[in-house]
């Protein structure tokens, strides 16, 4: 019989990824016991339904009770809000680690918050645009990054022991400082999330001539818009606890889109193929799935 | 046994678009004898080897010869330069369609170069960002919108037999007036390729700290440079060919672009949500599959 790396496992948060997180514990038999925690009663039901959890609260103070392991699985701010809440009744040996897309924010809450247990700060690069535990899968980590961005006060134990936790639902680890985290996530997935939207609100605008854009959609259309059907309360505190790298990225993003319509406008067809050839091999050696 | 829409089907292309519309047209039985035509005898061969189609030359003179249908599935420039080479070829009585991609320029040559035969203006929604015949589908057309952009002097009986066409590979047929067309497709389409490409630039350049970008991609980021991928020379063809339509549509997207770059600096947080949760609204109406 395999020894579970935790004990009783609370999630706080048991939507898309707090709910496929809980599958993978159960699907690899990595806990003892996953208790989850959310909102609703509705949705503690729904994830008592797919056995993501064995057992459900709408309290966090109650589900962190005698947990070796808490996983805080909701929107930034709502991460860094339960903090507080919930540091009084952590057991004192507790590991508390968090999912959330932004880290420098986190960390200084955590630092302010419990700083009377081990906190290792996380961020699995995994997700869909779909919500909620319905769509939660055990499989969501696996070949993924979970990033790790521990900073001097990081217990390195608690953090190997976490870093496991990645590794065995499928994900690959890699550590880097949360400032750096923060200002490269904001260009390869918050500027992306950004266009989507962008794209969205320049393309559903009143028919032309009784045809509306979006009546001549195809499959690139859809997967432009694919990440704006996300939930705009997760999205929404992303995007406001990274403003300065946001805003950096986005100025580097325009940048490329200026060069891009300059080559189109400028009539220099061979410099535009060769533009548009060397981004083909850009994107190639990038070797994604 | 049911009657083949047309006898001899000639399809200038052998690509993805056109090797798919060659495999639909067996898989429906919608022609006697499909005839490839492509630059490579390679890409011939693999045509064949596919069964895509039964006859193959790399002289789209000897390929149109005798065809009721010639399918002028090439990058938009290379359909342009194959019309007067072609025109003198084809049947008195053959009809000409093509798959471009944008069609004012199209258009204007066929007036110049096809005014004796039936000339029908076509451009399915259809595709992926993998090319050639190796990446074919029998299904590439399946659900998907094929748009029409006839003119006063496009054959209404002709532009059916073409329309019939579409259908029977499972597309959903749409006219509008050709400059409609251009204008639109630069904001579905033709912008969602050029953002793929401005991220892919954005997110490639040096290490920070030993760190890429890319090395933090997640799914959404894998999604959104998918398109990325797709054949520059096709690409530099559309682009070059729908200059104001994609200027304008840059301009409207940049604007919104910016409006979210400014909302996320304002700091008013709930006004942010406001509108991230507006464009999920307006992302679901579309009901997109």
């Amino acid at each position: 019989m395999p020894t579970a790396l935790f004990n009783r496992v609370a999630i706080i948060g048991t939507g898309l990824m707090g709910g496929s997180l809980a599958l993978a514990l159960r699907e690899y038999e990595l806990a003892d016991r996953v208790v989850g925690c959310a909102r609703t009663q509705a949705t503690i039901d729904s994830a008592l339904a797919r056995g993501a959890i064995v057992e459900g609260t709408t309290d966090p103070t109650v589900a962190v009770r005698d947990a070796d392991l808490v996983v805080l699985a909701a929107p930034v701010r709502t991460i860094i809000e339960l903090m507080p809440v919930i540091a009084p009744h952590l057991r004192p040996d507790a590991l508390v680690t968090d999912l959330g897309s932004t880290k420098t924010a986190i960390i200084a809450a955590a630092q302010q918050h419990l700083s009377q247990v081990q906190y290792v700060p996380g961020h699995p690069m995994a997700g869909t645009e779909h919500e909620g535990v319905a769509a939660a899968r055990a499989d969501l980590f696996e070949r993924e990054v979970w990033l790790f961005t521990p900073t001097a006060l990081t217990d390195r134990d608690a953090l190997a022991r976490v870093q496991a936790l990645a590794r065995a639902v499928g994900s690959r680890v890699r550590e880097l400082p949360a400032d750096l985290h923060d200002e490269l996530v904001a260009a390869v997935s918050h500027i992306p999330y950004l266009l989507s939207i962008a794209l969205v609100r320049a393309t559903t605008n009143e028919p032309r001539d009784g045809v509306r854009p979006t009546d001549l959609a195809g499959p690139a259309y859809r997967g432009s818009v694919r990440l704006a059907a996300s939930n705009a309360e997760m999205w929404s505190d992303i995007l406001s606890t990274n403003r300065p790298a946001i805003a950096a990225a986005l100025q580097q993003f325009s940048r490329e889109l200026d060069a891009l319509a300059g080559l189109i406008a400028g009539g220099d067809d061979a410099a535009l193929r060769a533009a548009l050839a060397d981004a083909v091999q850009r994107r190639r050696a990038l070797d994604l799935p």
